[in-house]
This record gives C-alpha cells, sequence and structure tokens, in this order.
C-alpha cells in the first residue's frame, strides 16, 4: 500500500479528472431528461441510494483515514446531506421522504444484527449469562431513574406519566452502533462484545417491558381504570416467555430444518432459508411486542455455522460469506438514515438544547452503572458502560410512540420534548464510537 | 447425492417431522400475539418476504425436480399464492398490497439486469449488434401489426389508437424470465443468449419509442393538435442519443471510477460502487423515459472484470460474487409477485379470455419473426424467436400506462382490456421457459 500523503495526492488527482468528466457527462443527461415524466417508482429510489451509498462511502472512508470506525462517517454524511436545505439546498428533500428508503433502512438492520447474532453462539451467550443479565437490569434502572428526575427538573409542569415516559425512553440500548464499532474494529469475540450484545438483547426487552407498562398505565388512567398489576405481569410474563420459547423450539428446529433443506437442488436455499428464519423470528419477535431486532439477532444466534455444512460441503458459500454484501448494501442506508434524519435547527432552540444536554446526562452516567454489573477480573468494564451508551432505532421508536399518546388531553410527549429525545439518541449514538474506539485503545496500550 | 426416491422419501419424513413441529410452534406465537399491536412497520414487511422467499423455493425445488428451470416454479408459486383467496383464504392479501415489497421486487430486476449484464462484454454484445438490431426490429414491427389486427378483430367499436396502444403493448420483451432459464440453464455464454440480450435491450428501446409516439399522439389529440413529425423525431433521437452516450462515457469513465475506488481503505467499496454504478445508469435511463433495466443492464455491460482487479488483489470477492446474494434475495421477490398478480377469475370471462388468447397467439407468432432477422449459421433461430417471447414487466407497465390515458374521455385501455394483456403477459412468460427448454434440449440432442 503506498504512504498516505502519496495516495492522498494521487486520489486528488484522479479525483480531479473524474469530477471533469462528470462535468461533461451530467449536462447531457440533464439535456435528456428535458419534458419526460417518471414512469417507473423505482426511478427515485435507485437515485436516493446512488446518493446514499456513495455519501456513505465518502463519509466511511474519511472517517477511516482519520482513524474513525466507519460508520461514524456514515451517520456524520447522513447528517450533512439530510441538513443541506440549511443552506438552500433542498432539491434532493423529496428523495428521503422515501417510504421504501425508510423500509430499506429496517431491513437493513435487521440483517445487520442477524449477521452480528450469526457470528455468535448460544453458548458463547449464556457464558456471559449473568453478567449481561445484571448489566442489563442495572442499564434499565438508572437511566429510567436519572431520566425521570431530569425530566421533573426540567418539565415542572408536565405530569408523573411525561417523566416516567421519558424515563422509558432512555432504557433501550441500541446495539447497532456498538455493534458495528467493534466490528469495524475487529473485536467482535471479546468477552466485553458478547456482554454488551447480550446485555442489549436483555435490556432491548426490558426497556420494553417499562415500556409496555407506562404505556398500560396511562391507557388505564385513560380509561378510568387506573393501573393494574395483573395486567403489568402479564407483558412481563408474555415477553420473557417469547423468548425462552423461541430459543428453545429454534435451537431444537433450526438444525433440522437446514438438514432437511440442503437436500434441495435449486440454488440459493441457504440463503433464502436463512433470511426467511431471520424475518421469520423479526416478525414474531414484534408480534409479541418486542423490537423486530430482537428476533433477528435471536434468529442469528440459534443458527450455528454446523447447519450449513450440508450447502458447503457441496461448494456454496456459507452463510455468513452470503448475508455479508446483502448487509453491507443495506445497513449503510440505515446509518445515513439516522444521520439524515437529525434536523440541526433544533439545537438553536435553547429549552430544547437544555433538555436535550440533561438527558444526554442521564443517558450517558445512567448506563455507566451497568459496569457495577461486572465483576469478572480481566474485563474491561469501562468499555461495558460505554458500549451500553448508544440509544438509536428503540430510542426514536419509543419517541414516536409518545407523540401518539396522551393523558388527559395532552399529548404525553410534545414536539419539543421529541426534538431533546432525539438529539438524545443523535449525540449518545455520535459520542458512542469516539469514546468506544478512546476506550479500547487505552486497554490495548495497557496490555502491550 | 442419494438416489432421487429415497431423497424423496427421507425428504417426506423429514417435512413431517418439521410441519409437527411447526403445529406445536405456532400456537404459541398465535397465543402470544394476542392483544399487541403491530409497533414496527418492517414486521409486516418481514412476513411478506417470509412467505415470498419460501414459497419461491418450494416452487423453484419442484420445478427443478420435474426438470424445468427454477423460475418457472417461482412464477406458478406466485400464482397459487396469488389466487388463494378464490378458495377463501384471504387472510395474507394485505401483506401483498405493500408498496415497500414491490419496491423490492423491482429493485430486484434492477440487480438481476446488472447482475446478467456484468457476465456479458461491450466486446461480445458488439459482435453479435447486427443480427441483435434486425432481430429487435423485426421482433417489434411484427407483434405491432399483429396485435392491431387483433384489437381491430374483437374490438371493433374502439378508436385506432385503442388498437395502436395494445400493439404498442406487444413490443417489448421482457428479457428477465428468458436471461433466468439462460442462466438456470448454464448457457449464458451462448451466442443465442447474446443475441437475445442484445436485442432484448434494443427492442425495449424501440418499443418504448413507440409506445411514446403512440401516447405523443393521443396527447396530442387530446389537446386538438394532431400528429407531430418532429416531436415523434425528437423522441427517437433522445433515446438513441442516451444509450450511445452512456455507453461510449461510460466506457471512458468506469475503469477509471473503479481505479480510483481501488484505492480507497473502507470496507465493500466496490459493492457500493457497483450498486449505485448500477442505479445511477436505471435512474438516467428512466429520466429519459426509457425503462430503468435497460440502464441496470448497460451498467453491467460496461463493467468488466478488470475494473475490480485492485479490490480483488487486496483479498476482497469479484464483483459478481457479492451481488450474486443481493440478487438471489431481490429477484425471486420479483417472480413470485409478477405470479401473484395473475387474476385467475380474468379466465373465468369469455370475452376477456378470447382476446387474451388472440394476443398471445399475435405476442407469440410476432416475435418468431426474429428468427428471420438472423442468418448466421449455426445460430439456432427457433431459440431466438423463443426466447423473445415472453412480456413481463414492461408489458405490465405498458397496460398500466394504458388504463390512465384517454381518448375523448374514453380510457385507451379498459378494464377488461387490461385483463387480457396481463392474461398475455402472464401466458408469454409461462410458455417461455418450456418451450425455450425444449428447443436448448432439441438443439443439444442435434448436436451430441
Amino acid at each position: 500500500m503506498p504512504p498516505p500523503n502519496g495516495s492522498s495526492g494521487m486520489l486528488a488527482i484522479s479525483m480531479r479528472r473524474l469530477l471533469l468528466t462528470a462535468a461533461i457527462f451530467l449536462p447531457t443527461a440533464a439535456l435528456a431528461s428535458q419534458g419526460t415524466d417518471h414512469a417507473d417508482p423505482v426511478a427515485a429510489l435507485a437515485l436516493a441510494l446512488v446518493i446514499v451509498l456513495s455519501v456513505a462511502k465518502l463519509g466511511g472512508e474519511l472517517a477511516v483515514r482519520l482513524g474513525h470506525p466507519a460508520v461514524l462517517g456514515e451517520l456524520l454524511a447522513g447528517v450533512v446531506v439530510g441538513n443541506l436545505s440549511l443552506v438552500g439546498f433542498s432539491a434532493l428533500d423529496p428523495l428521503w421522504a422515501s417510504p421504501s428508503l425508510d423500509m430499506l433502512a429496517r431491513l437493513g438492520v435487521l440483517v445487520l444484527l442477524f449477521e452480528i447474532g450469526l457470528k455468535s453462539t448460544v453458548g458463547q451467550m449464556l457464558k456471559v449469562g449473568a453478567p449481561s443479565l445484571l448489566v442489563a437490569t442495572l442499564g434499565v434502572i438508572t437511566p429510567f431513574g436519572l431520566g425521570w428526575a431530569a425530566s421533573a427538573w426540567l418539565l415542572p409542569g408536565q405530569g408523573v406519566y411525561v417523566h416516567a415516559f421519558v424515563g422509558a425512553t432512555l432504557c433501550a440500548t441500541s446495539v447497532g452502533i456498538t455493534a458495528r464499532v467493534f466490528q469495524d474494529l475487529g473485536r467482535l469475540q471479546t468477552v466485553e462484545a458478547r456482554i454488551i450484545l447480550g446485555a442489549a438483547v436483555i435490556d432491548d426487552v426490558l426497556g420494553l417491558v417499562v415500556l409496555a407498562v407506562v404505556g398500560g398505565s396511562i391507557a388505564a388512567v385513560n380509561n378510568g381504570v387506573g393501573f393494574s398489576y395483573g395486567a403489568t405481569a402479564l407483558v412481563v410474563v408474555k415477553a420473557l416467555l417469547f423468548l425462552a420459547a423461541s430459543l428453545i423450539i429454534g435451537v431444537y428446529l433450526s438444525p433440522r430444518l437446514f438438514r432437511l433443506a440442503s437436500r434441495l437442488q435449486a440454488r440459493g436455499v441457504l440463503l433464502a432459508l436463512g433470511l426467511a428464519w431471520c424475518f421469520l423470528l423479526a416478525w414474531l419477535s414484534n408480534l409479541i411486542g418486542l423490537a423486530p431486532i430482537v428476533g433477528a439477532f435471536a434468529a442469528g444466534l440459534i443458527l450455528e455455522d454446523v447447519h450449513s455444512r450440508g450447502f458447503v460441503e457441496r461448494g456454496e458459500h456459507t452463510l455468513d460469506e452470503l448475508i455479508a454484501p446483502i448487509s453491507a448494501f443495506l445497513a449503510p442506508v440505515f446509518f445515513v438514515l439516522m444521520g439524515m434524519r437529525t434536523d440541526l435547527r433544533a439545537f438553536a432552540t435553547p429549552s430544547v438544547l437544555g433538555l436535550a444536554l440533561a438527558l444526554t446526562v442521564a443517558a450517558v452516567l445512567g448506563k455507566q452503572a451497568c459496569s457495577l454489573g461486572v465483576w469478572r477480573p480481566g474485563v474491561d468494564r469501562l468499555t461495558i458502560g460505554i458500549g451500553m451508551i448508544p440509544r438509536g432505532e428503540v430510542g426514536l421508536i419509543f419517541a414516536n410512540i409518545g407523540l401518539g399518546l396522551s393523558v388527559n388531553g395532552q399529548p404525553v410527549v410534545d414536539r419539543s420534548t421529541f426534538s431533546a429525545l432525539v438529539v438524545m439518541v443523535i449525540l449518545t449514538t455520535l459520542v458512542t464510537p469516539f469514546a468506544l474506539k478512546a476506550s479500547l485503545g487505552r486497554r490495548r496500550r495497557e496490555a502491550g
């Protein structure tokens, strides 16, 4: 590989030549476009994907060259592209409103979590089961309390349900960012990564239980029924039952399913079956009221390499190798879109900014309690606390649910609280790659 | 590999065991689902994909075991699933209305055409350029005339624009089915395949020109302007200019673009760039009024293996290998959906059925004129005539456009003509794999 400087120089020259060519090419295309209508709806999506994939790789490349994980570059590229309208360039805005692009991003995060699940096994997860469970429990209780406190302090006029709801949005860790950082740095096989991934799954479940309880209480208040311990217990039992059942039945079912499939003669059976399995568990997990990514991760967790042995023996690729390009195509769509949804104008309102910062501090400090759950020697507690920080898609989904709920005619989450929650999600997401990289680097220096 | 009978027996036993397990598993899931709402919109899409991928592989497997190409099984599996409501089972119907599923199918056909384009080179295409051009021209003129005649005969009450429009929907060959059959049989590298693929691209262009001319004339009549030779010529020139420009500029630009990209350090650059390139040309091709698949195919055609040399040298997969899983995931979605859209009830109306059969005969016979365009010795003319038969997505897009047009307040394509056109698309699509396989088999026997 040439030295960075020489490579950058050559890069700059080639880039210039490329831009020149584009300058000739694009007017031709623009000229050609005059007076034609857009017949096929896939065309707008295709253009959006061209831009998303290009800025993802440009941002990723810049991040990698500066020594950061690629995912941070993808997020920030999304922030830039999503806020171009602030500098008066809004020609691209209709592209991002496409529900198809959003759906591709959602599929992308499913496939990403499935891919990450494939790289772990149930045995490995059980080995870190106890610390994961403790880490997760501490990581739900503390942010819930701190979030409640921050909301009670800065939104004194709001009722107790608003505070409880804001607390609930701080519970669930979004494992996507952390997992990508570990993947980018080649550290997915470490104990810390496994504890975090396990804890993230458990605390997604716990977070959703908290949300279900808070949401259920709000519904009960609106119906004049009041809080019910029975209904709350049912939500909890249902969630735990589903996870246990899908793991146990999955572990029994999946090797049989794949052994059966390896006798089929059509091409592409392994990939189709693997994806169908991932999507089935994602759907089931949504059915029970959990986030679909929980099911996608569990689907990957259940599948072991031995299941695809029948396919590999006849010269096909392993499921890992087949899923990788699909995840490489769709996951950047998710991260760029996450960045795009950051409305930088929200930062200009002091009260929103104040609440956002307080919630971010509550979110970050709250998850540091996680490190208290790890007592095993040689395990890096700081890395675990940091790895649990991001509140990504689950936080956004929670905030969105709050927008739709109301108590006594008042929305539980109003527009400015929503903006503050979104900013909290963004900040925790942005801070994690930097902090995690620093923490892992410190660790490596200490070891070396 | 075990003998077919033993394998089938084992398959049956395992299938029974699997169904038993499912019988235990599914009620648990159904029980769990009571009283929860569907929070994440990706869940419905995930379930649709589970079903689509499963029936695609089941149908494909049956077809392969019966000695047919897998794509036929995927189509017929779609027909079965799409018409379950005829036997009173309509619980799944809302799933198929998802615009996201439709969009994935459209992306799938883009990626499939890109993949097919990757397997050919511009040099190979130019070698068959002259026969392709002649084949394409004959394959547009004859079906247009026969379609007009069939429409004039069976729809005597309709105006000349209706006949012209019906003729136009018979022009464009849908290369997806034929290409998959050649791919399934490992014959993509034959002269016949290249002539057909080249001709399909050219006659997609010609078909769209015919459509643009007919559509433009209808618009002119409605505006009281009348037919304009100038406007017609502009459409023709624009289309030809675009194709020539994108090929020439693409051939110049793409090696430079990929050489530049091979210096980037982020992971997954080759795949992202390849897909962005495919989607860019698909978008440009739609911009000029052509079908996006024309651009996707051209994008693949322009790229040569040497372009990814920089990536392969540092241990990455080739673009072919990276695209294959994405196409294996998305292309079956397209073929199953095509099958699903067949409304079997349309076959019950005699007049629709009569028109459908007449149009199918016109479509099939019309493309046999293509074989007259091949005078090279050793080339299988019958295979070329058969390979040009299917009218898939382009025919459906045309029929759909006709539904939205009207002359003097009357729709150009009414509901029953639309049904007949859909049935024609289905029949030509269904007949091709059988006929093509038979023709290729006859050829192989003659050679052997």
